[in-house]
């Protein structure tokens, strides 16, 4: 009999509702320490909360988060509220001793996320950041070749993430745009940060450059009200490793939907990928013969952990939501003990200090050395 | 609140597995008529069925299926054991009143799959075969965009399934190669002609080329088996519209996992599709400027029903077990009445007099005609 | 000192100029046993001829193909007139004693085809037939890679050519739609053929699946011209070396320009090939490491020669002018006796064949056995 | 009759070598205000001279390129010699009163390309610097479409040119590692500035990061030597229009052959190419129909001058010599006043200078104005 976890969860948006989809799948998927069981979960009204109850199978509902927080039947509290609200939601459930699990950005402002992080920390709670991204099979098997020197030395890498969301400059100002925390580098660049430091280790040095391109946005009321966040966050990177490279973060890439991709070379190989087909990793490797090099298009199968437990045939694909179901599986492992955090609030914190790095290089027209790395 | 639906599974292996993770996604995912409970799962032995209980939540275990397809308490019997055992479950499941839910083939030979067809019409209940590719909402978009005669006249058609999980002459002999149902065309070829009929409508005439490639396998025991099913079976098709075509099931094509693939053309358009890259579909229209036009990747998205079910932003893909939940959903608005039958057992029926037919005309050598298009 | 080789030239159009374009290329980018002149061009009229020999550099020009033809001071006679004079024209020139080289098809019908052929080898003359696909560097490498065992045993066969010149129902009837040797199979489908057999060796049964789509088209002078020839050609395939396959001819393929596509796989490994993208060869082997196995894109370089010819670095690419000018080269090489001829009246007239017997096939409804394989 | 124009070339390498092609291949394929005749080739010793005049057909053979520089009877100088050399044979010629047609870079320091391109003007000859991947049909296209507004508004641009002929840390040290005037970014990060000068039209201000990766290469003596040339040349870009971007070179990209790559997207469309696949472009347009909107892959063919000159069917492709061709025919047509230089010496100081200016940031770590846009 496997122990119970009760999860209460904070909002039922996109996000909750992607996360319910996780916790389940998880369940089915993988063969946990834990069985999950969805206890309670709080929205801004009644009967939104109510709604969503019925729909997503909790047991039961609140308009009352900080009394949920507070119930000693629960273990974990899942936010995926607006992001100003998560530094308070957090605080309230780490003082309650509870595990948190938390979307991503883990807060507006690193000095939030470092209090957070530090809470956490000396609560002794499990925390877990939603980087899903991160959570997929390809991404583990570029980290495990780099790591095993498949590709030799890394001398190199080019980093992006591309979505058009907010290409039309009639699109309505959105909490996206606050100046604390918004813009395009801070909301997908932040996707593209993630993945070079998941594969390259440390950053150690960046210059920014941010750049506003929709000036003014509808206020919803009629009248317009000026955006300061970038709508391209690009920058250049050094790493610890001695490596150099680049990211950006675009919202404005007409006809780019998921473009998150990077290229990846060292002394003996190459990796690309592309998250826009991204069941499939392409490597390169000097090793091959003359006359029969190229990049490979490796397809995501069993040899591919964790793969093998959603098909058990190759070239099948995972989906967006399989991912999430990775995500969960793995932060349920680290509250068990039976693996580190694969990415809690300290890996969330330093997201956003690469983030306010390079927002204030740009600012500044310098490069600047990225603290704690 | 919801109508409850009792489900009682035969068979816990890959598939049953499967289905289970479409249930519970379905029901998370699709706001759908019933609540299905896990009611009860056979297995051949106790210990395999108790152990599948815990493993994916069912209430309770059996072996004896028998026993659970007569328990008045079942709405639904779900049928994912090896293929022979099809005919049994299903007409003694129609016989108590159960809807039934079968996995693909329906049935090794299309007598079988006729009367299993009949039975359930006689009886009124729901059937579903697990044609699960056909689920894709890109295929959805492909079947509506010559429907609504966005390719014009259709002329042309290649289809395509191949993989390469029978490639390795040294893999043992299984119920796959079985005379009665087995080899390439029906495993797999069935899928690709599955989606020709999806697309364009009822095949009236085949000719068949279906070649043992591997004529003797390892039988497990020390010696070896004859092979008398196809390794790959070819089609040339004519369609009821006029069209011409071909298709090939092919599971000794080494490198391939799942290149289930079609163009078809007409007058004023084509498109293009790849299972390997599942979320996109390539569309030609000669309706584009001249000197602009060219096969335009269509990315899917919540344009494309029911994809924005799963995830509210285009280009996160879906992964094939979502198509698995696209299938439960649509066969529960089938029992519920809200919708026909997505692919029913005489549409199962169908597949297998297609490739029947395909493998007579490949012993003939002649050009043959298709009963009941 | 290079010895000169006198080039008489009969025709001015599109392939007469992309002739002209070979042999000024093949000069400067081989090292070739020759010189050649631009001696004299042949066409209907004094007024043509005399342009085009101004335009592309020829020292004479004649509206008598005969006369030319029969000049003692001309070494080679270069027809790029209409298939139905390729007969006439080739039988006068090798009765000249001259070397002959021939557009595609040789001659609209085989046993026209088997006359020249013969009439050639009696002559002991050097001929020629403009297969320029198969002058690709890229099937260069898959020949030598499946001659060296790299792809195992080769079990199958996909190939394809389709393109959409033909799609508009309102194009003219041409001698294209000739029922003597016009068709999509005999215009197109013949690179497919020629391709196979380049690659695997000899085809020793066919089955054919000849379509008319089109059934008539304007006549050019305000009615219409039934047409019997055939839109889409399909044929199933035996090879001497065990392997089976298919191929298709296509020129109502909406939305294909250049669709020369091929897959070939066998016990060790599978290529995959488009002519869309014709510096490119997809290559899989099963010796790759588990869970880095994956079709590698090669990119034409200096390691497949003749591509050094052409530039010193890899990755800039060969366009299509660019292998008529290997043809050329590898024609000349021929005349001098340093290789076997790369694709003679022999093997045009075994195309012609492979055609022919195709289409004899698709009329019986039966499987034919092909002649001299 | 046409007028000849008497070309003397310097330089019988790799490039001097193209640039034969490029003239033999112009006269076919266009029909072009002149006859230009191979008058005479100069190189280092009398030797490779005369053996360059001899497989390339030129008149004359010199080891005295001062000398021909001044021979009344030449009309052009085309020069493919060392870089380091490039400003004293330019400024012999045009003092000379010939045409200059000089291979990139224009000279290795832009205060030398600014008196090379000063030098032009004042004497009134034509010039032509040798930047040829411009000369793509699908380039043309490119900047077509975006001049007609088909993208709206342009916001940003990703350009890259990627090789990897410098990856391996035991090459030889090379002119090309020339404290003056080498490095990746002046060899081949060039084409990417010209590419995207080409398209967005005048950059403003740059902030360059150029980085040795290798820092000592063999001297081919038993020594090393220091390398302080960048491998990895990246800039962030403004331009004159308002958008924003980045480019890189890069020649330590392992397994990149020609990764000469744009994105370009503005409020109604982007643009996406790959010089590795340099006959398509890929175009998204927000006017697409909902539901139907992707990336189309447009493929070269007669629509897309000069295409058709070379081939008149779309889809067979051209080839990188055939890009040479392009160029030489812009050049000669300006020669005869028939339209502007494609590419003068002072479009080529342009480059130097962004070069330069790019490099200066680099090592000052701001950004910088970029002089005379």
């Amino acid at each position: 009999m496997k122990k119970k976890l009760r999860l209460g969860l904070i909002g039922s948006g996109f996000m909750g509702k992607t996360h319910v989809f996780g916790f389940a799948a998880a369940q089915r998927v993988f063969d946990l320490p834990y069985e999950v069981e969805l206890a309670c979960i709080a929205d801004v009204t009644m009967a939104q909360a109510e709604a969503a109850r019925a729909a997503l199978g909790f047991q039961n509902a609140t308009d009352d988060w900080r009394q949920m927080v507070d119930d000693p039947s629960l273990d974990v509290i899942d936010i995926t509220a607006p992001n100003a609200l998560h530094k308070d939601m957090a605080l309230a459930a780490i003082a309650a001793g509870k595990h948190v699990y938390c979307e991503k950005p883990l807060a507006p402002l690193s000095a939030d996320a470092r209090e957070m992080a530090e809470a956490a920390e000396r609560a002794g709670i499990k925390t877990q950041v939603g980087f899903n991204y991160l959570c997929n099979p390809m991404l583990s098997l570029a980290r495990e070749m780099i790591a095993a020197g498949e590709l030799g030395e890394i001398r190199g890498y080019r980093g992006l993430h591309a979505e058009d969301y907010m290409a039309d400059a009639n699109g309505q100002f959105t909490f996206r745009h606050d100046p604390a925390g918004g813009g395009a580098l801070a909301d997908i660049g932040s996707h593209a940060l993630a993945t070079a430091e998941f594969l390259l280790g440390p950053i150690t040095r960046v210059f920014g450059d941010c750049i506003t391109v929709i000036g003014s946005r509808p206020d919803g009321k009629g009248g317009t009200r000026t955006v300061e966040t970038d709508d391209v966050g690009r920058a250049f990177l050094r790493f610890e490793n001695g490596a150099s490279g680049s990211i950006e973060g675009n919202w404005i890439a007409t006809g780019r939907k998921m473009q998150h991709d990077f290229e990846v070379y060292g002394t003996k190989g190459a990796l690309s990928f592309s998250q826009e087909r991204f069941n499939e990793l392409h490597f390169f490797s000097t090793g091959d013969a003359k006359g029969r090099q190229g990049f490979r298009r490796i397809e995501a199968g069993p040899d591919h952990s964790p793969y093998g437990r959603f098909c058990v045939a190759p070239g099948h694909q995972l989906g967006f939501n399989d991912l999430k179901a990775i995500e969960v599986a793995g932060y349920l492992e680290a509250i068990a003990g039976v693996r580190p955090e694969p990415f809690n609030f300290r890996a969330g914190l330093r997201i956003q200090t690469l983030i306010e790095t390079i927002q204030k290089s740009s600012r500044s027209g310098t490069w600047l050395a990225v603290d704690g790395a």
